[in-house]
């Protein structure tokens, strides 16, 4: 039994909150058809996948040869993912006859002792685990366990759960201390998170043996990936790797001694995750220890306001505290789901809703972002500020798109932000010790086991607009209640009586010793926010955020050169109309303002500076590049 | 005859300025013994040169491989040319040896057809002319034939030159229309700037026939370089270009049909200064017309303040107009001597001075800053904005190294710099039909054949602390003297007495029609500059020069966190002192301004903006980490 809380099961939860049901229901009645249809390589004018094909080719029944990513495997168990949590939540009986076809293929491909993994059973046979630093077997393992786990946790089939466990029993043979086995670790954290996830399903110790393994012994003297380097060179997989650094792969320290999250991004925020599981499961005080530093790093000095992180294009990386150029940030889509995966995990280790702040930020702009309003486009970078012209392949800036994309020949955020949408039920509630927890004011239902027997909570959140929660039960029930860090002096009523509940740990605590309604007046206006000094980029800037919401300005709005636009901070801003066809009915944002001009003719000259009056409209960041392509910008001078 | 404009020889300049007697004399005293060294490998704990080694090793006189980048031999060349210049100008005699001696050893690494590079000859012996998009075989020709041509002007020796005319000749008869010939044309140009000057020295027309041959082939149907590409694929000389696209090296079409600047920076500009050659050389007004087109795409589009030009640090690359990001720039070093070669041809090409604002805007900024001022350490790249912290490697910052380097891998630019110093006096005077032209305001002597015999010149410019130039000559001289576009109002007196010159093409044509002296009041202060409103970056921001010199902020002055630094339009401007023990006298420039705090705490809280009072202290950029390692700044953001 998992300690601490417990998501509810996706089974009883119902999204329907304007913004969120869209995109809930989107990735159910499109997003997930349509990505089982690029997985077969339906789909035409994008890059392919052949995910599916790999697998009829190591299963024998296809002729054709291996194409796409080492990792090109993880894509269909994503997508299994997603699909489970789309079922359990009873939105996805449709899928079943695939997700049983692709469940079939994947057992068929999987080898007689349990491995599973197209790309080295095709191309290099005699060389499993022997470049562990680039290979991802592990991290297609850890993806396939946990779709294993949420299809058996959705319809109690154990196919792919079985499958899930060969495999996992072959790698907790593999690796480990003992004489007989590797002494290595994944080169991309994954695998982690999976096996404390099927230890969880399963109670069996040897998974979380593993995973805690995985995590001491990396970055462990004498270096495994040093001594796998000194083996192979040049291995031609990832040529941008070929003066691979220890720190990209945070192996360059044990994680448990780790207080500064380094290298590549999506790698660093999922073994944080795993660590600060592991050390609730495992009541490891000093990997909670280390997964609070790590936190405060991530958080504190290297996360972007729109929850992105990551800020080197090249090698998707961590760079230097502070750093956070909003022009050419990576911000990739992943790493904002993995920092929802840790946000949550830091909250049920601590037990405090404050760590949900973060999540939310990440959930509420960059994930979001990460996926168009019609489901079918993706960004996989997330940068602040965006000039379409100088997005040019061959250069520097050749990572940001500034249009979604339909695919891409690394495919990893696609399926990421499907199988994350799929599940925000489990970022909504919580129960603990029979006190349900509520983590983001996002309208839905809810089917509690409370103390005294099953409840159902009804939430109909207005954040944007009223900035009002109205949490209702048929029956006792213990609530929890994050209180969120932009609430402007939330004002509490229970059953229409002011009430001031005990705060603790960023929770509200109310128990309904019956049925009633809570209304939480969260004071929510516009709010302009700025950076600390230490971010260079930002000096003289303000970005304008309306609850977890950033806005952004788009050219749509404001014409082009964004950048020329200067705001006075006393300017009142006001709401306007809602976003036309776009979902959540989400209002702009509109303040006056100024259009700098230089007077400079030519391409230097003699200032003759000029502010010219203008009104300024900003959209949420979330929903950017959904009308028309063009200039975005989030940060706003300010006039001084 | 080279037609137009000639420059004096090197033997009849000496320059006594304050600030490039430094330098010129440094390259001389400091710079070449120590390249000297490090071509030999002599200099510990930098990059490995083994430049001189590959030739021991091609000819046949030591056991070992090659080493280094294809076209690793162009180090050699480049030394040479500079040790060339010195010895003309009376300061390098202590080089003959040394050169003699390296010529000696080029000429027997040369194969008995004519055919020298030591990484094909060693390396790839069978696969000769096969991979001109990545080779640099006829770009290593290209120096070698310019070091011959300079040391032949310097000696009067043919030794080399002979060497460099066998090689010459094996082109001329590798490449052309003809049936038997190759169609192709460099990867990297520079061969047809050398065969130009080949021309002018041998006045054989073959070697300008092949010049115009190369750019006149290079970008025509059917495109070479796809169906070298066709034959050869991942060569793994430059893994970054595994995706080579035509427009890196301007081979997307004809030149002569080019308008817009685009590629791989160097490339391209060493491209731009032959056509504008050749365009002079044949009267080629197509060619002209081109070489206008390119002139004002780079300096009106994409170059930065500081004369850099590439905006992306990967691939080193010219981007889309307008986009100059201060703090990611490339600015290669040889990137701003190829601008100073192309306006120098330009200038001669169109008999206008005004060109000649470009090459002092490259040389008095970007190449000066390209080497300390004690001659021993180099910047490849210089970016307009450093925040060392983050230019770490494995980041897309790499590029940027804050502090100069010993010597670096691809060793292009130190010894680039080292021959555009040691050939100064090329770009202050020229002769043209009898007249001395003056295009730098850099106090020097120089001997003149005017139209009634020999005349000493000699130029006392006070640019920086009076504004003044004062030119006197012992006989009668027709001198056209460039007005600069920093000059505000420039005033003119001879002997004494106000006088009102014509003004054509931004010169001042002054008859001495016997010995006399002019002096000019070039009226400098401090002035403040802008950009276009299209350059988005410098949106709100200042910079600061004087007379040509870009000034910045450094941390050594100002601490750190310079983003910070806000200044008033209206603030004076005051010259401070001179920088201690550093060149030139150039004084600081001082002014009030104010340090920006955003009051917030955290990563990101409400503002509680603030503005304290301080004085900012400006410093050439040219000068810059010349005393303490630290952050940078040339664009201020302004007080709006």
């Amino acid at each position: 039994m998992q300690k601490g809380y417990r998501p509810l099961g996706h089974n009883r939860v119902e999204i329907t909150d304007p913004l969120f049901r869209h995109y809930v229901d989107m990735i159910a009645e499109k997003v997930l058809p349509y990505q089982w249809d690029i997985l077969n390589d339906r789909i035409q004018g994008t890059e392919r996948s052949h995910c599916l094909a790999n697998f009829r080719i190591a299963a024998g029944e296809m002729d054709g040869e291996f194409y796409g990513a080492v990792f090109q495997d993880s894509d269909v168990y994503k997508w299994l993912e997603a699909v489970s949590y789309s079922i359990e939540s009873g939105k996805g009986s449709a899928f079943v006859p695939l997700a049983e076809q692709a469940i079939d293929l994947i057992t068929r491909a999987q080898q007689p002792d349990g491995y599973l993994n197209t790309y080295y059973t095709l191309v290099k046979p005699r060389e499993r685990w022997s470049n562990l630093r680039e290979g991802h077997e592990l991290y297609c393992a850890g993806y396939l366990i946990e779709a294993a786990v949420a299809y058996f946790n959705a319809t109690g089939s154990k196919k792919l759960l079985n499958a899930a466990i060969r495999f996992a029993d072959l790698i907790a043979a593999t690796f480990g201390p003992g004489e007989n086995q590797l002494h290595g670790y994944p080169g991309h954290q994954e695998i982690e998170l999976a096996l404390i996830r099927l230890y969880r399903v399963t109670q069996d110790p040897r998974y979380l043996e593993t995973a805690r393994y995985f995590i001491h012994q990396r970055g462990r003297e004498p270096n495994y990936f040093i001594q796998e380097m000194k083996q192979i060179q040049n291995t031609g997989i990832f040529p941008e790797l070929d003066d691979f650094d220890l720190k990209y792969a945070q192996a360059h320290i044990p994680p448990v001694e780790q207080r500064s999250i380094e290298g590549h991004a999506v790698r660093a925020i999922y073994m944080c995750a795993a660590m600060a599981d592991l050390a609730r499961e495992c009541d490891d005080a000093k990997l909670a220890e280390a997964s609070q530093a790590l936190w405060k790093s991530v958080t504190e000095k290297k996360m972007f306001i729109t929850g992105g992180i990551g800020s080197s294009g090249f090698l998707e990386r961590f760079t230097t505290d502070y750093d956070l150029p909003n022009g050419s940030a990576y911000c990739e889509t992943c790493a904002s789901v993995g920092l929802m995966m840790f946000g949550q995990r830091m909250a049920a280790l601590n037990k405090d809703a404050s760590f949900y702040d973060t999540v939310e930020k990440a959930l509420c702009n960059t994930v979001l972002a990460g996926i168009s309003a019609d489901g079918l486009r993706y960004f996989y970078v997330n940068p602040l500020e965006v000039w379409p012209d100088i997005c040019l392949p061959h250069t520097s800036m050749a990572h940001v798109k500034p249009v979604r994309q339909q695919w891409f020949s690394v495919a990893c955020c696609p399926t990421n932000v499907a199988r994350t949408l799929a599940s925000l039920g489990q970022y909504i509630y919580a129960e603990d010790e029979g006190a349900l927890c509520i983590h983001q004011f996002i309208s839905s239902r809810a089917e509690h086991q409370g103390r005294q027997g099953p409840v159902r909570i009804s939430m109909e959140a207005d954040i944007v607009r009223r900035g009002t929660v109205r949490i209702s039960s048929d029956g006792p029930v213990n609530l929890c209640i994050r209180v969120p860090s932009w609430a402007d002096h939330p004002v509490f009523q229970v059953d229409g009586s002011a009430f001031e509940p005990e705060i603790r740990n960023s929770y509200a605590c109310i128990d309904l010793v019956a049925a009633g309604e809570i209304l939480i007046d969260l004071h929510v206006s516009p709010r302009w926010v700025a950076a600390s000094d230490s971010v260079r980029e930002n000096a003289g800037k303000t970005a304008l955020m309306l609850g977890p919401f950033v806005y952004c300005l788009e050219e749509a709005d404001n014409g082009d050169n964004l950048p020329a636009l200067i705001l006075a901070l006393d300017a009142g801003v006001r709401r306007g109309e809602s976003l036309d066809c776009l979902p959540g009915d989400m209002p702009k944002l509109e303040y006056p303002g100024f259009r700098f001009s230089s007077g400079v003719g030519s391409l230097y000259g003699s200032p003759n500076f000029t502010l010219g009056e203008t009104s300024i409209t900003a959209v949420p960041y979330c929903l950017w590049c959904n009308r028309a392509p063009g200039e975005m910008l989030v940060w706003q001078k300010q006039r001084l």
